[in-house]
């Protein structure tokens, strides 16, 4: 496994710089310690005049998670005119402003009206936006999943510092770019959207790992953003297959050392690594959380 | 540790009944390979004629999680009396039925006439919940908490089986009395809640044991349930440690072997256990996930 320094575009913060608090409690053997423990914030997302939801977040880059938040759900079309994002910090709120009034907003309007409930739209419309997604066939060497997994699980990180967080890398080729943590396995994913689609990264050729489980919507928010490999330490859902078939993502679960399972997508992968020459499990782990 | 039969008044189902499927992969070494995985479903619930959310489901239990759902987002009363609790399989909804207009829904219908937002009203309700909120001074035996992290760790689970799932499991003493999994951890803990109304369960003198981080939400959910004692091998967000210090329920974190930090309400903990006669770490880990 390379051993060269790690160049992020973004890393993890590790400064305490207000994403961690230190607490005391009371151990097992009865002792007074006192122990890292992440923050967790209310964040209110509007989309112009309209309150959106509530994320729990750890609160780092609120304007990247609000972006991706709202792309992720299909309330935001990749071409929409976003004329500014607002955080006050104070208030703990964020405001995303169009050029126009959005689709959503007018769907929302509509739907408010004949059944009072915009809560319901939400899932609706996450699939309503798969059937447009179109996945490059970028190919991907599994030496370079064996490498990334090494590079990010040897990277400092929140998780490792205070544990109750989960990660989100975004890739290219075996070189992680932006690694996100959040409270919420959705907001990291959602911040690394906001990323791209403020630094307009074009996703066809990025691999998207996550230390979170490979439910249906991680599957859908990831074709979404329009990256075809989607990589996780963790399991799967039988949705989150389902879905990845669907739509030709390369899904692959369970990454553990020199173990992987691809459930979808297999023919993106070129074979290039020697399993046997992998440690068995590189994971660093925090004995205190899952 | 004891070794006696577990007696649960409700068990995580290993029988083969829909929950999980065997899908096809293809793993590290290029061979073709089957593992299972859990089923993951939409079910939306309903409050009457009002749409409230749409839950992605393993699938069991329908009606404890709408129940609890509705409950735990105070939504629903404890003392409101509900008609019924309707499943429809096909159209993957439940819809739970008052006496009369909740309250839940007269506010609903105002917050959606002022700002034509539901969502956002969701978290401040959990909120307004805690003031009325009393937990009792149940003392709690350490030995108890180590009895029953064994005895859950060894219990056979769809966790066991497939993975990619949480547990959470209602503990009177030393005993587990109702074990739920889900797809969301939060949705074990609204099924345990659903069952609790249900059976006219009092909450004072239990114990809840999740397999989850201890969030806000979380906390505030256990403490709207009135149970004193929440545990986790998972870790903490400072903010669930706040809510738990201000309500005063006793928060156990970082359970592992031997181990546990307790970040709340320490004076309901007898410590009567040796902690050099348990063992280091018998959780039994699934490689696959976490």
């Amino acid at each position: 496994m390379p051993e060269r320094p790690l160049n992020y575009v973004i890393a993890p913060s590790t400064a305490n710089d207000g994403l961690t608090r230190v607490v005391q409690g009371i151990n097992d053997t009865g002792a007074v310690q006192q122990i890292v423990v992440v923050e967790e914030r209310p964040l209110t997302i509007f989309l112009n005049g309209q309150e959106i939801v509530t994320a729990m977040t750890i609160g780092d880059y609120p304007e990247y998670l609000a972006l991706g938040f709202l792309h992720n759900q299909g309330m935001l079309a990749q071409d929409e005119a976003v004329l500014g994002v607002d955080f006050e910090e104070d208030l703990e709120t964020v405001v995303v402003r169009t050029d126009s009034t959005t689709l959503f907003e007018e769907k929302l309007k509509k739907k408010t009206r004949t059944s009072g409930c915009a809560v319901g739209t939400v899932f609706g419309d996450m699939m309503e936006g798969l059937d447009q997604v179109m996945l490059p066939q970028t190919q991907i060497k599994t030496s370079w999943l064996y490498s990334l997994a090494a590079q990010i699980n040897q990277t400092p990180s929140l998780y490792l510092a205070a544990g109750a967080v989960h990660g989100t890398v975004l890739c290219k080729r075996d070189r992680p770019l932006v690694y996100m943590e959040d409270v919420g396995r959705h907001n990291a994913v959602d911040k690394i959207a906001g990323w791209m689609l403020s630094e307009n990264v074009k996703p066809g050729d990025k691999i998207m790992y996550t230390t979170g489980r490979l439910t249906s919507e991680m599957v859908i928010k990831c074709a979404l953003m329009g990256i075809p490999v989607l990589v996780s330490r963790s399991g799967f859902t039988a949705w989150g297959v389902e879905i990845a078939q669907q739509v030709g993502l390369t899904l692959i679960g369970r990454m553990r050392g020199r173990r992987f399972m691809c459930l979808a997508g297999a023919d993106r992968l070129n074979w290039d690594a020697d399993p046997s020459a992998i440690a068995d499990d590189k994971v660093i782990r925090r004995s205190s959380d899952e």
